[in-house]
């Protein structure tokens, strides 16, 4: 018996948290931090180092357990990402969000599929399209954080990214159902279409059973039994992602998001999504992000990879500006507001982290291409915050300030947590009548 | 690439769930059910029924990824179960908790290790000593279910059961410390009982660093950030748990509530043991009672064995009723109010058979001798309410009740979870104007 995954398991939370805050300090996503903690712990950097110091390598390894709670641990973050998006928000996102979304992810997908095709023309044109896919999906919290600071989340632009940032994650994740439907089929592309179809009408019947059970239960169980609804939120999660792959051929993460839909609609929907916030950030999420870093090997140097690279992320800036603000401007927006919303879309995250790794299990993105992605992301969050503030600079602090039940909704799910947390802390303060006396 | 994993999951996750929900409507603890799941699912019935029926077994099997689950299951229990043994309610439970727990613990240590020894005299010494430490731990979760439905939890007898459990817990660990460490090494004695006082001095040294650390850093640090507590508490405890075993030679489970221990006296330490609540409930449990039910093999029944049952039980809550209420008669209690205490103190649960398995793994404790362990603990849980109630048959409704730190600390923690459910449901509601006015 060895109780050295303790240790490792130690060491990947210490060191992707304390990774996290020195990117979140540089205002980077706290994800590339916990990559950053994979990638130097591990083989990549210290065990090249130790190799070269003391001829062995002393380093984080990958490992069974590892891959496999990593596996596990894309299917919660995507559960969770489905549970934060709710059919009601989406109701209420109206056209723009909508029209922003669709062109927003349409522009990306086409350039990303020919910048890939002119690198790589000899390659397999599902491939390229991949690449595409993975330029679809935005990550709205610095775009959130950067309008907080600015005052303008509660604004016509910031509701619009909002709404379509919602969309666009299920764009591209339909997009990517598509790909990998088409990778992993032999030839017969009408029934890969066909079991797509199959497979949405399934997540259509099990969404309105499963509402209409939690509905039932939810009158019918009393306040002390609460658990049973996270677990079986959670079980309809496995139960989706298993379906998903072993019935209709459709990706497990397609299945997972689907899931976390359903459960956002439950009148336990909130609940329920609190609870795997600890599942996810104690154990499954550091050591998704830890150990695709662990696994990362840098790839050679050289002109032909840094232009590459390069343009990956000029594409990935300009697409969603381009694709973003014409949607925009097809609603009427101010060429100001356009552009303050391309710039809003521009920002990638988990999401795109994911697909690439999704992808290059499937051998649809070779390894050498997860480099360039990486510091797309980086670079995205980096130029997010800058190109935001000027797109803003010069406006009235109050100009175009509006409520939006979105922006409320995002922020009350913060807030639980902290009001929970003062009730704890004030009925332990009650429980010392002495130390209160002292103070 | 397979996911049947996924599936595997789920289904744990539900038939855990169900078979808990069947017995504890038969008021038997609902670790039973998770056992019996694994067990009914497993190779061990559903497996040879498929084998008898088909030809083949079609079942749950055990895997990787459900050992290692498992394993870092009995790890976060152990954890949880050390936040809940708060050092400040052990200081208020007074002599009367503090004999009854200790006299409480040696002699089912005594009887337990005396009956082994009839029974397998040629046996290893320890592995008899093994099975009196899986006599010691007391659950009261049973007997404060029965104690409410009573309106007798507020009383001395209530407030010293909930005392007395807290210490026995912590003194059932010491014997299993040494039994482990002892069994572990080669010969030398003084060398594992030396290490043993290291260890519990370097616990010490430890436990005041992380307090000192948590309390200047729960000053330093916004309410926003409130993950790093979590994070940081499940840190000490892997490496606690790691270094228990690997620099030690004490059992990680040891390591791992010493670490919950500590984490119990810092100033988050409520608000980060209801942060690990859905990670045990919604995984790690569920996956760590299954796992032992699929791997048990049903012994064949003969004289001797069943023998060995009946009397295993007899011992079990007799040990435990002459233990509690001599300690409680040497305290001033009436014999009743032994009776009371003795029968309340009889109910063994989760950390009976997380030693038996612990006990499993070290090969000090045949895996014959678990279904007697698992029938032990059924046939506890199912005579302390019958034997309780008989015990305060009588008794006016409001006699001997009193306000009790210990009774409201047990309860305050059930109530954070409804109210935090409350607040979501009420936010919920604001957001729904046109819906509220339906109502």
């Amino acid at each position: 018996m060895t109780y050295n995954y303790l240790l490792t398991l130690c060491l990947i939370l210490v060191s992707t948290k304390l990774f996290s805050l020195a990117t979140g300090k540089m205002q980077m996503p706290q994800v590339v931090g916990a990559l950053l903690a994979g990638l130097i712990l591990g083989p990549g950097v210290l065990g090249s180092l130790t190799q070269a110091l003391f001829g062995m390598q002393v380093c984080l390894q990958p490992s069974d357990l590892l891959n496999q709670l990593a596996e596990l641990g894309v299917i919660v973050i995507m559960f969770s990402a489905g549970m934060g998006t709710s059919i009601n928000d989406l109701k209420s996102s109206g056209k723009a969000g909508f029209l922003v979304a669709l062109i927003g992810v349409l522009v990306p997908l086409g350039m990303g599929t020919l910048l890939m095709r002119i690198f790589n023309p000899g390659g397999n044109i599902l491939s390229a399209v991949f690449m595409g896919t993975v330029l679809t999906a935005t990550s709205v919290s610095i775009t959130v954080e950067t309008l907080k600071e600015l005052g303008k989340l509660s604004t016509k632009v910031g509701n619009t990214i909002l709404a379509a940032a919602l969309i666009d994650d299920i764009l591209g994740l339909i997009c990517l159902t598509i790909v990998t439907s088409l990778a992993g089929a032999t030839v017969n592309i009408a029934l890969v279409l066909l079991k797509i179809v199959l497979f949405f009408v399934f997540v259509g019947i099990v969404g309105v059973l499963f509402y209409r059970f939690m509905v039932w239960y939810d009158r019918r169980v009393k306040d002390q039994n609460l658990h049973r609804f996270p677990i079986a939120a959670f079980a309809l999660c496995l139960f989706m992602a298993w379906a998903a792959e072993s019935l209709f051929g459709v990706a497990d993460i397609i299945g997972a998001f689907s899931a976390g839909m359903i459960v956002a609609m439950t009148p336990k929907g909130q609940y329920i999504s609190g609870k795997f916030s600890p599942l996810s950030y104690l154990l499954l999420t550091p050591i998704f992000f830890a150990n695709i870093g662990l696994k990362v090997t840098l790839p050679k140097m050289n002109a032909t990879f840094l232009l590459f690279t390069v343009l990956l992320v000029a594409v990935g800036i300009l697409s969603k500006l381009i694709g973003c603000g014409l949607g925009a401007k097809l609603c009427g927006f101010s060429n100001r507001q356009c552009l303050q919303t391309g710039f809003g879309m521009a920002c990638r995250g988990e999401v795109a982290l994911i697909v690439a790794n999704k992808g290059m299990a499937m051998n649809m993105v070779e390894s050498e291409y997860f480099g360039p992605i990486i510091i797309l992301v980086i670079c995205c969050a980096v130029f997010t915050p800058i190109l935001l503030k000027a797109a803003f600079k010069g406006e009235g602090a109050y100009e175009g300030l509006q409520s939006s039940q979105l922006v409320d909704n995002y922020e009350a799910s913060n807030q639980v947590d902290i009001v929970t947390d003062r009730l704890l802390r004030h009925n332990q303060e009650k429980q010392k009548p002495n130390n209160a006396d002292k103070h």
